[in-house]
């Protein structure tokens, strides 16, 4: 069993291996156990996926004790190395970003998701966000537990300003957010394949790209250079989408075929060993 | 809006309208929302499922607090009634009994599911049973509250003792039960239509059925006067099944094909509305 930093160091060393590093999202324990059992090496949280879970919508909507409880639940029940979507940060100023930093790791994570999205549809002050970056550097270095920081920036998943300035904007925020201590850039929304080329070769740090059923596949992502892929809310939103069509079947036929094959009642109340 | 109290009485009634009760199972908020907006009238949780969406097996392992936290945020996103399943009510005597009830009522929801069947495979005494039933029926009509109680008896669902007395024993159970005050009796694990029948005929109460893939439909069972379906932790391991299927395709795939059709980002983040 590694300690968290050791998990620390080998999360943060796993995004400049040659293979390509695959973090599927998961919402609760349940789905993280089942990613992890099937071989990933890391497993990162969804914040919209936790929200729908708990009743809220996306942001920072969930109370963050009850936010932080079902971190620590997932981050405790697992083996690998878990990073935590914890959206701006649930704090604008240091005490209270710093305080769930603080909590974060205290959950056992060692690695997090902070964007420079609004929940009103702007983007942070580069500058604002670059001291925020800076401040979990300097705090989760000092505890000890240097932080795996993936700096996400939302001009595209925003539509931000105009179109012709975006790439350009983007650089920008990368680069400021890498020299504020980012160990990696997060570009959601970006899907044509010579923009997530073009920025692996202008960004110097690893790239994570958001993958989705239309997006290059992850051999393509891996040949390209992208360090790392992610899930975000996919795999949850196709989950209830799924409830759906069960609820669906129930309501009108009464019957019940969107129910075959599932998880044995066994291997459900043992996944959590 | 209808209050808790009109909400129980609406809920009690349903157990003897002509139209059979079909009561999906939820194990967190967005479940239980898609299950309400397809137009169930009331819905019922899983202890299975919110176990282990919490990473425990299913008993009473979940902490009592954030186990009523779930059903609470469950209760107060909805407007039709919600029964919660409790186990074994999370006390063996009266205080930490009614302590639970307490709790459930001030969730605001308006029904619970108590089971006989313990973690050790074996059943409650009926006698204890039996007076825990007569607790909760005695406190919550004390409390303004008649809950609605689904008196839960686990011989099939345990194989308890010989199959030739089993059907005996469930029936001085379920008399046993509704004597205490239960509004109904739930017997899960029994599928083969004679048997369902004979139970309907046999006791003098409403019949709770749990169904899966293999049972018969719903037109069936409402023809056969079984009052209440309920689905139990069917649904919750359809989907980690599919999660399974995700998971297993991007490990061995690299393709993300069983993400196709999504739940809308929007839809997701409108649910709790």
């Amino acid at each position: 069993m590694l300690s968290q930093l050791e998990k620390a160091q080998a999360f943060r060393q796993s995004h400049f291996d040659p293979n390509i590093l695959v973090l599927p999202n998961a919402w609760d324990v349940a789905s993280a156990k089942i990613f992890e059992r099937k071989g990933f090496s890391a497993v990162g949280t969804t914040s919209a996926g936790i929200a729908a879970s708990l009743g809220y919508p996306d942001g920072e909507f969930v109370p963050k004790e009850l936010f932080i409880t079902i971190i620590k639940r997932i981050t405790e029940s697992l083996s690998v190395p878990i990073t935590a979507d914890i959206v701006n940060g649930y704090g604008t100023h240091p005490t209270p970003l710093l305080e769930t930093i603080q909590s974060i790791i205290d959950c056992g994570a060692v690695g997090i998701n902070i964007e420079d999205g609004l929940v009103n549809g702007t983007l942070a002050d580069i500058d604002h966000q670059s001291e925020k970056i800076q401040a979990i550097r300097t705090f989760s270095n000092s505890l000890g537990l240097p932080l795996v920081i993936n700096a996400r920036i939302d001009t595209y998943w925003a539509h931000i300003g105009d179109p012709t300035d975006r790439y350009d904007h983007t650089i920008q925020r990368a680069i400021s957010y890498l020299a504020a201590g980012a160990d990696s850039i997060f570009i959601p929304s970006i899907k044509d394949p010579v923009i997530i080329q073009s920025f692996v070769t202008a960004i110097d740090g690893p790239i994570n790209i958001l993958v989705g059923p239309d997006s290059p596949s992850i051999q393509e992502l891996e040949q390209w250079g992208v360090a790392r892929v992610s899930f975000g809310s996919g795999p949850i939103r196709k989950i209830y989408a799924q409830v759906e069509a069960i609820a669906e079947e129930i309501a009108r036929k009464g019957s019940y075929h969107t129910l075959a094959d599932p998880m044995p009642y066994a291997t459900l109340n043992h996944l959590s060993e």
